[in-house]
Order: C-alpha cells, then structure tokens, then sequence
C-alpha cells in the first residue's frame, strides 16, 4: 500500500515527502522506508530532520544506514553525532569504509576539505592514453560527476588533471603527460566553502581536486555538493535577516520554534522600549500638539524602509563579494545622495498632506524636516552598520536589521519631536 | 600598462572587476578590454550592466562580440536587445551562427528552451562504443560539460543518453542501443527555469537534454547555467522582500536608483499615511492618556517583527517548493500557536514594565491584551497573505512585507487605542 507507493520513489524524492511532511507524520513514513535506501534519503534530508532521526538511532543503525553512501555524505553524517556515538559508528564500520572517511574527517565542515569525496580515479603521467582507456574499462563504472581523471606522482602529490574530453578526443599513443592540463591549481582543504562556490561558479567546473599543505591529493569536490553550498548562503542572508536560522525547518514542531522565535522578539521588544522612551522624553509636547502622535509613526517607519533597501544592498554585496573597502565609499555616497533626493520629494509630499490635513504649516514643515535628516540618517546606517558588525565578527545579515530599525526609530522620534518641542515651546 | 594588467586575467575576472567598480570608471576599463575577450567579458556581466554597454554599441559590433560565443550566451544577449536591433544583428551574423542562433531564440526567457545550448554531440543506437570513440577522437575537443552524448534515431527524435562514463567502461564492441540510457525523461522546451534547476538539484545532473513538444531534440542543458538560474532565484527573494529588484546593479548610477527606491517609499508612504488615519481617529484619547503614544508603537513594532518572521518560512518554503496546499494547513496552525505563546511570553513582560513604568495597571493589561491579539494577527497574515497574493497573481516576496506590516500596524494600533478609549472613557 503506502510503502510500496513510497518505496517506488527516489530517495530524493521520499526525503522531499518527508521532509515536506508536518512533524508528527514524518516517523510513521520514515519507519515505512526500505533499509536498502534509508542512507540514501537520510542524506538528502534536511540537516535538521536528518539528525532528528540519527538521534534516535544506536550507532550499528547509523554504520548500516551510511553503507554504499560516498564518504563525503558519511562524513556529512558523522560530523552531527556527538563525539562517543561517531567513534561507536566509526568502529562499527567496515575498515575500507573506516578507511576512506578517516582520511577526510578531520576537515572542518565549512571547508574544501569537509567538501571533498574520496572517489578519485588518479593516473600517472607516463601512461599513454591508450593504458588509461584500457584501465577504466576495467572499471563497471565511473564515480558520479567524474569529468577528469587526477594525475598524480608515486607520492600522491598532485600534478595536474587529463579531462575526459582530452582522453577521448586525443591520439591514444601519447601520454598523459602531453595532454594533461598542468596550471591548474588545485584548492587547498583549508579553504572557506563559500570561496570554493565562488571558484566553482566563476569557472564553471564539474569537479575540482582537493589538496592538503603539502600538496598531496586528499579527494575531489563535485559540483553537486557546491550547488548545496550556493543554496544554504542565499538561504542564509534571507532568512538571517528575519532572525531565523537558515537551517530551521520549515516544518518544526512548535517547542522547538518557539524558543528561536522568542529571543528575536525578546531583543525586538528592547529596542521598542529603548524608542518609547525617547517618545515618553517628549510628553509634555505631545499632551500639547496631539497631532504629533499621529504623524511621528511615519518618520520612524519611512526611516525604516529607506534604511532596509540600502543595508539588503549591502549584504547582499558583500555576500556575493562585489562590494569591498575600495568602492564601499562609493556606494555610501551614491546612498546618502538617493535618501537625499527622494527624502525631499516624499517629505515635500508628505508635508502638503500633513498641511492640508492638520492645518498647521508649522507642523508640516518640521514633518518635513524631520523626514529628509530621517532618510538621509537611514542611508548612513544601511550602508554603515553591516561594515561596522562585520569588523565587531557580528553577522551582518542576522543583527543588521534589528540594530537599523533602532537607529531609524530612535533618530526619527528624537529628531520630530525634538523639533517639535523647540518650536512649541 | 592598465591594459595589460587587465588583460592577463580571465574573462570572468575581468568581468568581475568591471561589475564591482562604480559607473563612471566602467567605460573606461570596458574599453581597455581586448577585442578578442569582449564577448566572453560581456556574457559574465551583470546583465544591468551588459544591457548598458550594448545599448551603445552598433548591430556590426554586436555580431562581431557575438562570435565565439555558445549560441545559448548569444540568444541571452539577442533577448535584451530591442526586436529591429536584434533583426540587424542576427544578419549581420555567419550563416551557420545565425542557424545555431535561430533554433533557439523563440524559446522564452525563463524556459528549459531558453537555457538550452546547440552545441550537442548526437550518436545513433546502432552504432558500437568503438564507431562512437573513433568519431569523437576526429573531435579537437568536446563540449563543455558534455558528460553524456545524446542518442537520437535519423529524424533527430530523442532516444536516450549514452554517458561517457558507460562509454568509457564498456565493451567497446556493444552497440550504443545496448548501454544507452533510455528510462530518461528529456527536459521539455516549454519547463519553467526554476523547475529545470529543481530538476538538476535533485537528481546532481551535470546537463540534460531538452526536446520540443514532438520529442525532437532541440539542445542542452548544462549546470554552469543551471547554477546561475538558482543563484538569481534566491537572490529574487532577499531582494524582493526589500523591494529591490534581483537584477539591479549594486552600483548602479544615483538617477538609475531613484526612480525604483522612490516608488517603494511611495507605496510604504501610503501605508503609513493609513496607520496614521488611524492613530488620528484615538486623538482624544490620547490626549486624555499621554502614556497610549509612548507604548503604542511597542504593540505596532512587535507585529511586524513576528509576522515577518512567518512570512520568511512560509515565502522561502514556497520558492524551495516544500511548502503547498496540503501542509500549509498544518504550518498555519503551528504559527498561531508560536504566535500564541510568545504573544503571552513577551506581554506579560511588558505589561509588568509598563505597570511599573507609568504606574498604571489598567494601562498595563491593555498594552498586554493588545501585543497577544497583534502578535496573532501577525501569524495569521504571515501565513496568509502569501497565499492570497499568489491566487491573485501578484509575487508574495515582492508585496508579501509591505501588505504584512500594513496590517500589523493597523491591526496595532486600532486594538490597543480601542482597548484604551473603551476604558478610559
Ligand atoms: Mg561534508
Ligand atoms: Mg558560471
Ligand atoms: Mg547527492
Ligand atoms: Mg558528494
Ligand atoms: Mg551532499
Ligand atoms: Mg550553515
Ligand atoms: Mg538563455
Ligand atoms: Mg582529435
Ligand atoms: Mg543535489
Ligand atoms: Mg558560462
Ligand atoms: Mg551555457
Ligand atoms: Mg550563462
Ligand atoms: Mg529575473
């Protein structure tokens, strides 16, 4: 019935269903899954969910489920376990698997080399291409995303890469060593992941050899695992900028959402207080003008808008890394001079509206006014606060928003009502 | 000197280089730029950009840039010329590029056809491995990206993929038909993009072929641009929710950046013009309890934050295509409860320093009452608005954040005032 819809599926597709499935209903499908692919789905789970199940598992399940997975994804796998149930997992291994995933465990997660998968054909350079035909035909198959063969010295230091184009389209009676592209530089395992996408889409590679400090092969990168990456950096300065994790499930129960959600309001809600007590500074005015109440939300809310535009360029800039030191300078005067221009056109507007409505040109001149220094205020900060937080090691996308809308309420309520207060005085 | 400088470094780089200097230096350094690159270079430009430099560029000079190019990079530039420049252009063009060129240039932007490339390696069934390889080796290379050839019978229907990788290991006396694969769906050439760049995510393929609606073989995908699809799709997200356009230029010029920033601030003007309506409409009350002023924007503040953030998961669940009619149901429910118990969390904290702050207990229960109900709408219009802005066709990530805080604030303001002239009256 269900399992037998379910398992005629790809393990792409169950984990989807899974994955897209609320909380309470995703154990009853997992438990429906075969054996045989359960590594394969647990593979292309959400972080989240995926340990969410390994928790529940004792380390045999976790070494059968990672059989006949690529070492890169067993790793994926063993790096969320704590650190006893990965030496249970490990020692419950086969050695040749044991073997493979030690070699690249000990990369950091974020790096090439916690990127990198073990499954390299290598060929030496004295082979003509006729022996390298012959000895991959020895093969059944190719590793997947297998667009080079990895040229390599007896000391598996790393040489150079004969792309299958050049094996197939070349005379099989020269050597590898001919035809082998030799200037490419291999990427160092230490290597951040976001600068390996950055390679990767730059130079539109399949698959790109791994190497350690002392230039010997440690595995290769495929570009399946880089359009991953590529995913979870965009996720993560969408979702950052809402004070979520990129990793958060979209699907999670509601006690484990609730305690993110409540920091990020719990921090929202002290800069609230701090704008409400630069209003309550201003009582006596507005128990005098009314209308200021009225009008002061406005301000703070225009501020806000004007200042999310410029600071989502920024990140995003920075993110991509087309915005650096030499033309950030350029990109804050080209800010200040667009909140300027359109600070007056809508406070020109917004000030007729506020005169007509109130009947007070006082009051919709310091509108006005207030409105102009507010948008100019918020360009300053959008363009200024992520370069600030980043030189604090602040993530710029996850605190920008929040310490922005402080600055454009604070400085909006401050400035109209200030304003407001000299005059009525 | 510059130029040589310029020169030596890789199109991309080059290209880089341009995008990230400010408008005024990028002519300049555009027409350093040898000739020989200039078509490389501009394929790899922001398209802002690109359409900038060719909009002042005669048709000769365009087809000239255009050779060398794949025809799928030629199409993309012919598609943002206007019709009467792209006529001249495509004339102006070799016989046999215009002929790649016009297979494909009626396919849609944001199709399968117009991500598809012509430069295919086609192979019949009846051939052996050896045939193929010996017809490959009279090649001086292969595409880039050709991980499979592409089987297709005399009239050019798609049959199947022969991966070199089956090639490679293969008997080289088995015929094409014997090791083909032909269980695969070829892309259709009327796809949406983003569904061909869900494809390829799910299944890690390196390209894929794209047939017409009579299964004729028209080109192929590759992930090079298929990486580039996804990068523009949640780069489309972030920027949308901030109003900006995903294809804006981080630099471009101040008259170019106006005009769009202006009509958001605009929209967002009127908004809060609205909000202001109806603070204006409590005046009496407020002038009665001075205090409402001060806390008011607390309730306004904090339903824009919380239902910003239901509005991030359910606005990215529906772009990764995780989130659809049948769980949205359950996510609704889970965000009210979340919404709920925050709600009740963070009022009741604010209540206790309101009561304290201004000695008002009725004072503080209302303020309390008002952030759970708004902390509620919240959720609700989180999850909700998306939804309906999709069914009425207009893009949630775009008009998701302005119509969300319209309604917090609204919603705010209009229950706490209420609460207040109902009591203090
Ligand atoms: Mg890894
Ligand atoms: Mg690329
Ligand atoms: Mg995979
Ligand atoms: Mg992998
Ligand atoms: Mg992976
Ligand atoms: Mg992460
Ligand atoms: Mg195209
Ligand atoms: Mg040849
Ligand atoms: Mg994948
Ligand atoms: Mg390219
Ligand atoms: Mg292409
Ligand atoms: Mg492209
Ligand atoms: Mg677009």
């Amino acid at each position: 019935q269900v399992r037998q819809l379910l398992n005629a599926l790809k393990p792409v597709e169950i984990a989807r269903i899974i994955a897209s499935s609320p909380p309470h209903s995703r154990k009853v499908l997992w438990d429906l899954v075969d054996k045989e692919v359960t590594g394969e789905v647990v593979e292309e789970l959400p972080s989240d969910i995926r340990e969410q199940f390994l928790r529940g598992m004792d380390a045999e399940a976790v070494a059968e489920l990672t059989e006949g997975l690529e070492a890169d994804d067993v790793v994926d796998i063993l790096q969320h376990l704590p650190e006893t149930i990965m030496q249970e997992v490990l020692a419950a291994m086969s050695e040749q698997d044991r073997h493979r995933v030690e070699s690249i465990l000990p990369y950091g997660k974020d790096t090439a080399g916690g990127l990198a998968n073990t499954d390299t054909i290598t060929v030496r350079p004295r082979f003509t291409l006729d022996v390298v035909l012959r000895y991959l035909r020895r093969h059944t198959d190719l590793p997947p995303s297998t667009d080079s063969l990895i040229v390599v010295n007896r000391k598996d230091d790393f040489l150079g890469l004969l792309p299958l184009s050049k094996l197939l389209t070349s005379d099989p009676n020269t050597t590898v060593r001919e035809v082998m592209e030799s200037d490419i530089n291999a990427i160092p395992a230490d290597m951040h992941d976001t600068d390996v996408a950055k390679l990767f889409e730059q130079h539109d590679w399949i698959s790109a050899p791994v190497v350690d400090d002392q230039g010997k092969l440690i595995g290769r990168i495929t570009i399946d695992d880089v359009v991953d990456v590529i995913r979870e950096g965009a996720d993560h300065s969408l979702m950052s900028l809402a004070g979520l994790d990129e990793e958060e499930d979209t699907f999670a129960p509601v006690f484990r959402t609730i305690p993110r959600r409540a920091i990020w309001l719990g921090i929202n809600l002290l800069t609230a207080i701090l704008a409400s007590a630069v209003i309550n500074v201003f009582q006596g005015t507005i128990d005098k003008v009314v209308a200021l109440a009225v009008l002061m939300t406005v301000v703070a809310s225009m501020g806000g808008v004007a200042g999310s535009q410029t600071l989502t360029v920024v990140i995003r800039g920075m993110a991509t890394g087309h915005l650096g030191p030499t033309n950030m300078r350029w990109l804050l005067s080209r800010e200040v001079r667009v909140g300027l221009v359109n600070g007056c056109l809508w406070a020109g507007i917004m000030g007729l509206v506020a005169a007509y409505w109130f009947g007070d040109p006082l009051l919709a001149v310091l509108l006005a006014v207030a409105l102009v220094i507010n948008l100019l205020v918020a360009a300053l900060a959008g363009a200024l606060l992520p370069n600030i937080l980043k030189s604090l090691k602040i993530d710029p996308a996850l605190a920008g928003g929040v310490t922005l809308t402080t600055v454009t309420d604070v400085v909006g309520y401050l400035v109209f009502l200030g304003l407001a207060t000299f005059f009525y005085a």
